[in-house]
């Protein structure tokens, strides 16, 4: 029988665990005690709620990754600097009062110039190449703040990140285009026309955006055009100031389902095309070569 | 004795009183009342609010410019498409019950391609315009949605809106970027660097953006050099796209004091020199012009 472990995914805004027999999932949970909900005192009661009815009385071995290794997190484990594998070889013990507890937790990784961090993303990268031996290349990885990052022999050799996923739902959700953007709706001509148009004049980003507006009060209301349109012109624009990474480049995509297509739609419009696996697979994966390489 | 009446610049989230003597303020009032606190019948108490002890047994006249004469506001004043003059020969009138007011809203502008819109801004325009006689050029009005204005023979040729203010304050007040930005500080050459670096490298905007939060957690905080690039990242984004409106062109920036003045300086920067007008004197002159044109 396979050793058995606990991996956890820990965002800002959620937390996800899994009950792990070597590489077998047995039994997940879920909660939304993201690392913004928690103060520093907070995260081993809020582990313990979902994953007690597996512990027993040897320590289980937990490994963590994403924003609970942050400076507001469990305790920090430090950037490791890149060009560097994605995964550590040591990982960062977070301290616990339980004694079933052996928590670890997986460091994000750092560029000094351009300045740059990343936490999370670094595991799926690692579950990736576990995946793909060998495979090297540009990863992107939409979410929140969308990550570039360039892969060589292994290593993540630079990255960047683009505030994309932020601005979407800031625009999509606060800004005066609430009114006139419906993010349960989609049109995909409208997201290839608008997603095109970015890309060849990028820096008219901040008047195209308020064109939907000004639509909207002039020729009447389409909820969801303007939410492929929103989405295109800030994919777009993000592809174009990107075009130094993917350009004549492998290219993976990971992320959720419609956002990551959205991405990967985008790419082949310029006639790439795109590898795409998701992000939660990734992770998992990325948390079991953790728990391989530091057993 | 110049005959009186009252001046009312009534945006979103302000509204602001003048009595007036023909050109002259004889007295001045202000609440939090603007158009999206109020609903259709709520506009008349507003007012009666602040300027009933101005009024007498025969009807007064009100002029109320900005967004009072939206769809959402008291009455729709329907946009009058460019080109045109920036103020309308004859306004709207909006329903009172009260028999001494006398209450009339200058209509916004549109523009049918690409399609764009402005409420307020036209008043302010046409008070310009009243104290240069004969101006031709470019203006620029900076807030929430930044206008740029192309005129000649006292008409309104073309328009475009940038949602400018409304990222600066998203950004600033509600992205991850309000840990690393304190906009109350400002740090002159920081603003200076990045507006040049934005107008260079305009679609470089959501990764740039990022870099600010990136560079506060590995180099430690500065937040007014933060908000300072902010602004700059973002004025700079603008100026780049805006550059078929204002190169070699005669330019004034219209606005409040702070934002009009980072215009000015981001343009000079660019080798151009601008008009600086307040936006408060502006939509006073205009009133009085709409005075004068519709008595």
């Amino acid at each position: 029988m396979s050793k058995e472990w606990i991996a956890v995914d820990w965002g800002t805004t959620h937390l996800r665990v899994w009950r792990m027999a070597g590489r077998e999932i047995m039994a997940k949970a879920a909660s939304d005690k993201g690392m913004n909900t928690l103060a520093a005192d907070g995260f081993e009661p809020a582990l313990l709620e979902l994953v007690e009815p597996w512990l027993t009385e040897t320590p289980t071995r937990v490994l963590c990754c994403g924003m609970v290794g942050s400076r507001q997190g469990w305790i920090e484990a430090p950037y490791r600097p890149v060009p560097c594998a994605p995964l550590a070889e040591t990982l960062v013990r977070a301290p616990t009062r339980d004694p079933r507890l052996d928590v670890r937790i997986v460091p994000g990784l750092s560029q000094s110039s351009p300045p740059d961090v990343m936490r999370g993303e670094e595991t799926q990268i690692a579950g990736f190449l576990a995946l793909k031996d060998g495979w090297d290349g540009v990863i992107c990885l939409p979410g929140t703040h969308t990550k570039w990052v360039h892969l060589s022999a292994g290593e993540v050799v630079s990255f960047q990140t683009f505030m994309t996923g932020e601005l979407f739902a800031l625009l999509a959700g606060q800004s005066v285009l609430r009114h006139s953007v419906d993010t349960s709706g989609w049109d995909a001509a409208a997201f290839a026309e608008a997603a095109s148009e970015a890309m060849s004049r990028p820096e008219a980003l901040a008047a195209r955006l308020f064109r939907l507006r000004a639509a909207h009060l002039l020729e009447g209301p389409q909820p969801a055009r303007a939410c492929a349109e929103l989405s295109g012109l800030l994919i777009g624009a993000e592809l174009a100031a990107a075009r130094p990474y993917w350009l004549g480049q492998n290219i993976a995509v990971i992320g959720a389902d419609a956002v990551a297509r959205a991405y990967v739609e985008a790419l082949s419009l310029q006639g790439n095309s795109a590898t795409f696996a998701k992000s939660d697979a990734m992770t998992q994966a990325g948390l079991v070569k953790a728990s391989r390489d530091t057993e």
